[in-house]
């Protein structure tokens, strides 16, 4: 009994779709080939069969005793128009857990299965109402929580991303056939077919656009996952009190012992749409406690994960109404490649002076100066704004196979260009060609890779 | 502006029905006249107004400014022949958080206004859908979490109590219309109507069946609130450790320094279906520390609320083989009207012995007999098994009311019985009748009642 046995296809299975806990209303969903059967066992009302598909009809499910579960409105969505492609009975009842549960152990007295999580969804994937892109997108919907995030999983379950890697497909399948024939007839001299430089020209622009695509991971990968912000600073610069200014609570331990933080502490607040997910790092100073020094060594590789840096410093005593920060670091640490905000603290001891050029000033402990940081994090964010439509790769599935096509479309134009016969590059083209095919589930035989990816859809859908 | 305003019957009111949190889909309700014509203005799909009632169809919920928020099912059902009686038109939509808020401001940029709690019943009630004992049936119905409530709720929910007040109203009024015509036709000598003892026997009919329902309140309260059920003894017996065993968790606080339950603690543990609602009480015990003299007060007073009193002894040396306990409270307790179980705890100290006559051996230490004090619990409750269709008053209001209906038959008896004449008990019969509209609402006339009743309901309900 493997994992394919846990999902089989012919079984008709039952979920509450709506969620968890007491509400007004609840809804059940059936879905199966045999969900007009296992519904009437139990239903009092109209006669199902007869039903026209799309229709509501309220009646009362009955216990095997023949007494009243519940009085429900059915809803018939008959096979293939569904959202799984299978008919699809919904049963909207009062919202009490209890009734809820009686309502589940009765179809399943009828006949139905529990679903798995996401085994709805996994059904319209199989019966081809969804590529699997589109079904991801659907767990993605379910999860977002910004106008962003929605927005892509919108476009996304909508098909956008899918038309375009039809359209990648389709010019694939076109240099394919090109350069088939160009093998042909390559000895035939009299007769003119695409030259190498149209072989290449047309290969770039698909390259170009797997680029575009796999680049965009960059912005989808900060939107659903928070733009990475590293704080890193001297012990005692008040790295821990901005953090806590920055998320409203208090979420780190603040003391004024220097190197209390030796734990990275990740949160993520949304500023204005984007959320940024900040990381409290150890203190920066040299040491000897073996402890502190894993600490830092922790600190540089979150560093490296960041792409915002808030280098957070100490005030020097100020000169001529300019403050100074300290910006002895003390440690190596790269920020090539980060976007870099050199932040003064602490400038409520010294309220006339204005920051040096190229920092900011706040005080992490009344609060002065956060809206210009929060301000300075949008603008290093450069996050681009989404509308609808718009195709942004969010999944690092996706951005891996791309990157796969990528390298292969690389190795493509590297032979035209050093002149490689081409049928030594179909390979390379049947590589890009499945690695996309990938993406929509057209080339996923593996069960487990199935399950891995709907296992992260919740119940009832 | 009172509660009235804020319950305008005129507004289109929206709400999300279903449980509050994340989910595969999630529904919304818009109710109103205006129905059609608010989800319309952000509607894309098929055309609501050439829409069949009872149909469902597939379709987008636009943002203002024309981007999609959601692709949602449609479902109209149109007035009269919806739950409240309005047009109602439910929106089932992917279930995150983020996309139910954006449809819901966005209903409220078409008009709607956001519902308050029980917002949908009460228009229901307003429309002659449901009377006011089936409305409150609605909100026991999602609050049920057992069989025997949720049946009552249903029962209720569908009229059974409804047709017996009916029944009880239509005697009542033919009973009204008996004794005028004795008055009209009283110095009719010839005629012969309805004597006092016909009249008396169709009051004491009237009486028998209101005074049944109201007895059912016994069984009602105990089915919604729980069993009351109080532990007394001295300290230092166990009763914190007993309470603990029965709620198998730690909930009350157990040490074997004497009295040191002050507080009365509640809990609330289903057995076999029926809920006992148990009060840990202070130990009793001749004290002049002032705040244990308060708890033990306490434990008088919430004994007299208990309908079991389980009243556990410590084991005395055992005599021939058999256990007794210490009887001795040192505190008069009334016991009058309760059911009383009297227990022999810490058995485990005594394996070879039985404990005496009319008493329960238990350790609530190792948990030895409390199979047999939970057989003797539910035979204390006495609850009768609840069938579909029972009718059992649950409600503290209908309660009242039906106490007063039978205040006024029985004023009506007495007053048949001592030959009052029949004009003189012409307001008591109007009184009874008063008080039976009560439960339906029929004459329920303030604004501030139904908003009492209705507040407990959940928000899109």
């Amino acid at each position: 009994m493997g994992l394919t046995d846990a999902y089989n296809l012919h079984d008709t299975i039952c979920a509450i779709s709506t969620p968890a806990g007491t509400g007004g209303i609840a809804v059940l969903r059936v879905s199966g080939t045999d969900a007009e059967r296992c519904v009437a066992t139990c239903w009092k009302g109209a006669d199902i069969a007869a039903m026209a598909s799309h229709t509501a009809h309220l009646g009362q499910v009955l216990a095997a005793d023949g007494s009243l579960i519940d009085e429900v409105v059915l809803t018939l969505f008959r096979a293939p128009h569904s959202f799984t492609g299978e008919t699809v009975v919904e049963l909207s009842c009062h919202g009490s857990v209890w009734v809820q549960q009686q309502l589940m152990a009765r179809l399943v007295e009828c006949g139905c299965r529990v679903a798995l999580g996401g085994e709805f969804t996994r059904r319209a994937f199989a019966n081809g109402r969804l590529d699997l892109s589109q079904a991801e997108a659907v767990a993605d919907l379910i999860a977002s929580t910004n106008a962003a995030t929605h927005r892509l999983a919108l476009s996304q379950m909508r098909g956008n991303f899918s038309s375009q890697l039809a359209q990648l497909r389709d010019q694939l399948l076109h240099l394919t056939v090109l350069m088939e024939l160009e093998l042909d007839f390559a000895d035939h001299e009299e007769l003119e077919f695409a030259d190498r430089s149209e072989l290449e020209q047309l290969s770039q622009t698909i390259a170009d656009h797997i680029a575009h695509l796999a680049d965009s991971f960059h912005t989808g990968k900060a939107l659903k996952r928070g733009v990475p912000v590293a704080i890193v600073g001297k012990t005692n610069v008040g790295k821990s009190t901005l953090l806590n200014r920055l998320l409203h609570e208090e979420r780190a331990i603040v003391s004024s012992v220097h190197g209390t933080t030796r734990d990275v502490i990740e949160d993520t607040i949304s500023i204005r749409g984007i959320d940024f997910r900040f990381i409290d790092t150890a203190g920066l100073r040299a040491t000897s406690d073996e402890i502190e020094q894993i600490g830092i060594e922790r600190t540089r590789k979150k560093t490296e994960e960041a792409s915002i840096v808030l280098w957070l410093q100490a005030p020097l005593p100020p000169k001529d109404g300019v403050l100074y920060g300290d910006d002895n670091l003390e440690i190596d640490i790269d920020f090539a490649g980060k976007k870099l905000i050199k932040i003064i603290n602490k400038t409520d001891l010294y309220p006339e002076t204005k920051p040096a050029p190229d920092t900011l000033g706040v005080s992490a402990r009344d609060g002065r100066g956060m809206d210009d940081l929060e301000q300075a994090l949008i603008e290093a964010a450069d996050i681009p704004e989404i509308k609808e439509n718009d195709v942004i790769v969010t999944s690092a599935r996706h951005y891996e196979a791309l990157t796969r096509a990528q390298e292969s479309l690389h190795r493509v134009l590297e032979g035209l260009r050093s002149n490689t016969p081409t049928d030594l590059l179909a390979e390379d083209l049947k590589q890009a060609l499945a690695a996309l095919a990938e993406i929509t589930g057209g080339a996923i035989s593996s069960q487990e890779t199935l399950t891995t990816i709907f296992s992260r859809f919740c119940i009832g859908k």
